[in-house]
């Protein structure tokens, strides 16, 4: 299969051409970055020597028509709305890492990200490509909205307790945890080194465009709404995310009994370790890999769960979790080009 | 004053070395710790090579007596409570850092700490040291139980919602996020930087020994008992604690109404910094010093208030606070010896 | 074939594991870790869950001779020269990563490793497996010294000058930069994050064992002797490893010149890439790879060539070499089972 | 005395104003920076919230003669040579911290600097600002040219041994390790936390301003020329500089009698560390402190001096040493407001 990736100078962009270039099934053909277009992808990323040496081209559509099927987008949010359309009528199938197909609702776009939304019939056509949840729909999907990666820990670490309506659904509070990859290489005195070093820092307090993304999902996965918290802070460190989840359970349920609950959701999937009592999961232990690794607590005390949800944001929570949506789409093994294991220390 | 410090060659040691070389009123004439006697405190830190040159000596209550107004208790939780006792008798100030005459309920000790507790005589003379908060029992304090690092940034953080009662008092989740130097300089693996690099680590969930001091202090504050979830997370720096706290208010209130409140409850404080709308703290922004840098936001869509509350864990969190309150004890202005300004980027 | 791994609990081990389990020639049969045997890899490294899980084993030799034909080393000094006589007897290949049969020159170990050395016998049978130097010896070899992840990027670095017989012998210095993962799993207090964070230093000066190594292999390559200075820092990283290395050139030669050597005399390699001008490697752009990237500059100012050279030190400098060196002995394609692409950002 | 900074929204100058505002003779009269004039330093800088709050001005010469009697330069290269002859006019102090009034020669500037020099007239006015070699002439200096970062750690460690005339002059190679805040606060990809972290980068190999710097004051201490190799690292840290130099010994000398020459050197100084034998310095043990440690080390088997060389960067490399120079100038004891202990860890 012949692909293309849009954005491909960003971090996504680099992660999707280091795991897809590992791809038996896919060849990259074409690497699109209007920004730095004329150079080679040597000069922004010196790893990919004698490994992968390409140009960066200029967006265009009839172009991209004549050499690929699948175009991955890891653009900034705001980008992908624009020419989607165009490439959906050429019949190309889109998997867009970028927020703008992700809310069904105009409005809540408009609200939370400050801009205007996708049309609402392209809307329509995407499907929200969290693979554990949306599988049946991504099989026949041509737009893929790819989760964020907050997202992707959240939805996976709540989706049992979720299914199993067994919290108060307004009693769900996320203290998210981020490395400084996932805000981008655009150089900001935020993410300097000096900066974020010996630092942690909470940021968009109440405001994070996650949120409506988070509630929607809450409710597709279980058919009720929630209203929920959710902060995030950043730490220093490049990958990685984990999320911390509280909620309060509307029944007495034991640790064992949850584990059970979560083992059994995720009994099948490939992506997803339900961790043994008292060895919940480190962002580490899925460094460059495309797991998603629980741990749970329940207290007794004060009748709450804690689940402790990690992810590497680059790969389960962006280029990672893209493939495995190809995958879905083509019909391959989920886990092909995925296999790598996570590097540790 | 003259004053000693034992358990000198751990991390709060140290730090107690160095504020309590620059404290103008202040000289200190021993340095004890029984497992590195007879080494110079310069073999265990060569910072202080031409500036603080001393050896370490073995404890002895006389030679402590002979020699001291003051000591500080450094050691892991354990030993105060063991040898506290003679220097009471002895009329020696004693400041201890360690966990073991902060709670004061022996079965409460004995549970959390899986030790034998101190004996209730001495529970009941010791003050518990958050400084704000108890001030005037501690001007007449003899022996004071300094507060640990997470419940120090914890009890500032909710102190004001307390004392004003506009939160539901069993809706506390406290997610803290500390810095490495809180383990101590004891050789482990889960302190070794090819672990603590690049990761995030929640642990002890629903057992931390900060859980029954901060639900005793809060009590304390408010008159009212609460049974919290308290969450501690590893992340990848030396120094530094962030507590992030959220609680369901009872009654609506605006940001600007809740910041007028923190204002007004530390007004005449020195160390605590009300931080004005979206200007949220960051850790590095308390490094090296002795302030707590509170920061809020209130979210109408759940009713819910959050308080990022940050402070150098070694300083606010052990040493600094520790000073501060010999300051109160020995009537000097509080801030003696602890004006550095925060050591930023 | 079948493998197995004594040492398997450090982090040359697991690095070993991760690599040999992607392996596609290769099944591991025995994890061997006498310090921790009965326990399971996963209570040891918690990201091999659900991927590899397996017990850690006593030292057996009869059974490593019924279960494997190739068994690595991953221990520290002093052990494989005690145990691999045994298993030379029983026809098992050894690939060691220590340092035991590196020196050929039994006083020379005992100068600098402070400790008794191999037999002169049994330090005849091996082979010093710096793969592109010595690939010929390696082919025939069933014991292999796998070098040093000092001395293998600095004599990568070295070898086309050497041979090009173009710089003063005894001008050679090297300083040497490397991430704390070499300094093992082994908790000490010189590798607490809150030592190493925010910190250089340097260590061992005159003093680091790798000198004789690299000494020894200089003269194997050019056949002149050299008397080296090299120093050792330990920088903030967990992998990684760059050698500086400098030396006065004894005759006029341009950087054009110097890169056409070094791209020829690496012509047919694939794990070594030299950098074109201006784009010296970083130790983060072959992470989690077996690549040796160099770059060069030449100071016509001064007569000196200086030489970048950056390998990862579990890969390259451990792990990664010691399979590409099983590779050669098994007759395999190189590159089997090290295919990786550094891992970046 | 009354002080201005401008370029005071950068590094250098939030460190100048964290150490001048603690400085007991010192009055900060203004801050200047046209860039983020109208701002709150606050705004730049949060720490500082409730300590100094002051506007950020715009460069007005006038108004700057009214108000202050000494003026900081912090500013990037090529700023202070345009305005500082207006305020040589003026009578004011200048303490320039960039490096357009450090070389002499005004070919050399636009050789390495690529730019214009500032006019011979106010070069031959300008004093080099190292204070432990050049004190008589900065006493009576209205021009200082504050040292370079590097060259400061260079100088003080290679100054014994010029002055002792015991090594080849052209032998001197220096190999720098930099944290990452000697970039400064401008955002650029290379300074990104992604970029930094888990990696060490060398740059501008042969081309760094600070290499005729260093040359020009070597020969003004020993009045002889030399021609070095230096070579600057990037490592993954905030603050501190390592320069590890490298020498051949004209003589035999014992490390014994090196540490002694060492010693003498610099008896009276109170910021120069000489380190005990085995006990090299590291730089967090200099961090936020104006220090200069230095290790030695004598290599017998190659006829070398190693120096090991540490500061903070922005102390003892920048505002420190700029308030040590201001010290020598007004009279006053040369700590005054440098006393400052290191934070470790």
């Amino acid at each position: 299969m012949k692909v293309g990736i849009i954005g491909a100078n960003g971090y996504g962009g680099a992660e999707l051409i280091r795991l897809l270039h590992q791809h038996p099934n896919v060849e990259i053909e074409m690497l699109i970055s209007n920004s730095t277009k004329g150079s080679l992808l040597t000069d922004q990323y010196k790893h990919f020597h004698y490994i992968f040496e390409k140009s960066l081209e200029e967006w265009n559509p009839d172009e991209i028509q004549s050499k690929v099927d699948v175009l991955f987008f890891a653009t900034p949010s705001g980008v992908s709305k624009e020419i989607i359309p165009q490439l959906i009528e050429r019949d190309i199938i889109c998997i867009d890492l970028s927020g703008d197909f992700r809310l069904k609702d105009e409005y809540l776009y408009e609200k939370w990200y400050k801009n205007k939304s996708a049309n609402i019939e392209d809307l329509q056509k995407s499907v929200y490509g969290l693979t554990e949840i949306n599988r049946n729909e991504i099989k026949k999907a041509t737009l893929i909205a790819n989760p964020g990666c907050y997202p992707t820990a959240t939805l996976l670490g709540l989706a049992p307790i979720l299914k199993a309506n067994v919290i108060n659904m307004n009693s769900i509070i996320i203290d998210g945890k981020s490395g400084v990859s996932g805000a981008g290489r655009k150089p900001n005195v935020g993410s300097l080194f000096s900066e974020v070093n010996e630092n942690v820092t909470a940021y968009k307090l109440g405001k994070h465009q996650h949120i409506p993304e988070i509630e929607q999902e809450i409710q597709n996965i279980c058919g009720f709404p929630a209203t929920v918290t959710f902060t995030t802070h950043l730490i220093p460190m490049t990958r990685g995310i984990m999320c911390t989840i509280y909620a309060n359970l509307k029944k007495n349920m034991s640790l064992e009994e949850m584990l059970e609950l979560y083992q059994e959701t995720y009994l099948e999937e490939s992506f997803i370790r339900i961790r043994p009592k008292d060895k919940l999961p480190s962002t580490k232990e899925v460094y460059g890999s495309n797991y998603c690794d629980i741990g749970l607590n329940v207290d007794e005390r004060t009748g709450r769960i804690t689940i402790i949800s990690v992810i590497d944001n680059l790969v389960k929570g962006a280029a990672g979790q893209a493939i495995q949506n190809l995958n879905v789409i083509a019909g391959w093994d989920e886990r092909t080009g995925l296999n790598g294991i996570p590097i540790y220390p």
